[in-house]
């Protein structure tokens, strides 16, 4: 009776469906917020969210919730919703801006771990480590002493980062570190970044060795990557993706794997994950994980603290701590 | 003639048998070199270097030419062995040492690649990369979509150097990158160096979440990483070799994969190259390449203007460029 009592004092938190491993985290939130947990109710979404429209002023979203236009207007109090993890394209930002509700993710919980998935990938295209492993495993070190093709030298390579956020600037960081020469790609050029930018993602593949996708899935991104974009960036080309596989257009990056106008890829993102094109199971020159760059222990629990505190901040009307920008 | 006449006016350049790639710089040396290519000479080796004990001063040297004290009591005029590759455990460097003929190899010009060698090795282990792309090529993630296994987080991890020459450097370089505390092991403290020394291997394992191995094959390096060591780096640790296999007991470090008293290896180099033990490819916590190290193309041209640049040196009685150091 006490702790229902404690509960109903506490400010509500809509969750309309959990993300994988929210339950890892369910105490923590239940202690400062009375969880409204739309996938438990027998009712329909839009009853059970009617029934909150006068109260609830903030959702708990994972990456498996659409938080659509219908769902907004069901809503009308709704002040912030706060996300568990990076990409917001499940959400109808437009809508968002209109109503005045702020959007906060927890992309730099991810951000380093995701920087490190993508020098993972770069080395590993590079150095052909998957190919060269399958190599040894399938016993053929002993008989064809060759391993074919030479390793990608990383130092003075041309290194284009395509979105220069959090992620953008972690994998500049680490690239430094190998010699890379860096240029970037972004709406707009960023001021105290020190590399050049380029407005279209075309010349700065004409211009890079290697093309590394770390910016978010929007409109404007969408297929960005086509066969233009590739053919700029060349036969001894290396394309890495982190971000969202439907930034590059896949069925386009399979043909020029094949026909080998780009020389590798490494791929932790897909156009219809959990899909791969079975084309590229065939190649070498790929490196393809499934979509794990930011799977560490400790990330998840980064992501939920951050999220926790953006909520904390929207209830105390602080300023949120990593909010989505809504205006562009 | 006028040519044959000018070859012998060229110092002697003796080469017992040429490594894998010389071929292809081979009219670089003959330019400035008169080339005494034993291993086209139909007479034993013996003979061949008999004719040439009081001229010949310099011998070029690959990976694959032992250098032993009876080749050495040939060529009584020796005063440098120049090699176009790293390692000279093939050469009686005590010999050398009594008989005061420099060493010199070509160290730096592979260091920054097998730098980059190590980091994708650590890379591909932590976010088991290489078992990531066989579990998507054998279509396995539609079916069973959790891959199994968190990525090991490398930031805050604390990463130790076994061996601090230009390798160990460069590696150190890369990790910082990436967040990672650095220690070392080296025969000696060095001066300059910011990280924390331990002059006892098992100490900094002790220490360490993952060791690399970056130092010389001597005989005091020799089975170094043995199983007290592996203990001491624990079931969570992780090792990188891209220096010598036989600087680990590979059979101990076998077993200790396999009872997972560590969590993982990534190794380029073996102790009886080209066979690897036949347990590890059963194992998803190893990544195996074929001592692939520097294979780039930029580096072996690299190496071979570094050799020239040493004999130059030598004859022009100008300091050598990289010596190696015969005195420990």
């Amino acid at each position: 009776m006490a702790e229902s009592e404690n509960q109903n004092e506490l400010p509500q938190l809509v969750i309309i469906r959990p993300g994988p491993i929210f339950s890892m985290h369910e105490g923590l939130f239940g202690e400062k917020f009375r969880l409204l947990k739309a996938w438990e109710s027998p009712e329909p979404l839009h009853k059970f969210l009617a029934k909150y429209a006068q109260s609830a002023e903030a959702i708990l979203c994972s990456s498996v919730t659409p938080i659509t236009a219908d769902v907004l207007s069901l809503l009308p109090s709704l002040g912030v919703i706060a996300c568990e993890n990076t990409g917001v394209e499940l959400i109808d930002l437009k809508e968002c801006r209109e109503r005045g509700i702020s959007v906060t993710n927890a992309g730099p919980a991810f951000s380093r771990d995701v920087a490190d998935m993508a020098l993972g990938l770069l080395l590993a295209v590079a150095m052909r480590i998957p190919a060269a492993d399958r190599y040894i495993r399938a016993r053929a070190w002993p008989d064809h002493p060759c391993f074919p093709a030479c390793n990608f030298k990383l130092r003075g390579k041309h290194v284009g980062i395509v979105g220069f956020g959090n992620i953008g600037s972690e994998v500049a960081k680490r690239l430094e570190a190998f010699g890379c020469k860096i240029s970037y790609n972004s709406r707009k050029k960023k001021p105290y970044v020190p590399y050049e930018f380029y407005p279209q993602v075309i010349d700065l593949a004409y211009n890079c060795n290697v093309l590394i996708i770390c910016c978010a899935l929007t409109d404007r991104t969408h297929h960005m990557i086509n066969r233009d974009v590739l053919k700029a960036l060349g036969e001894d080309g290396i394309i890495v993706n982190v971000a969202r596989g439907p930034i590059i257009d896949e069925q386009q990056l399979v043909m020029s794997l094949i026909s080998q106008e780009i020389a590798g890829a490494g791929l932790d993102v897909f156009e219809d994950e959990p899909n791969v094109p079975s084309e590229l199971f065939e190649l070498d020159n790929v490196v393809l994980t499934p979509h794990r760059g930011a799977f560490t222990e400790e990330v998840f629990s980064n992501a939920f603290e951050l999220t926790m505190a953006n909520l904390e901040a929207f209830f105390s009307n602080e300023p949120l701590i990593t909010p989505v920008n809504l205006h562009d």
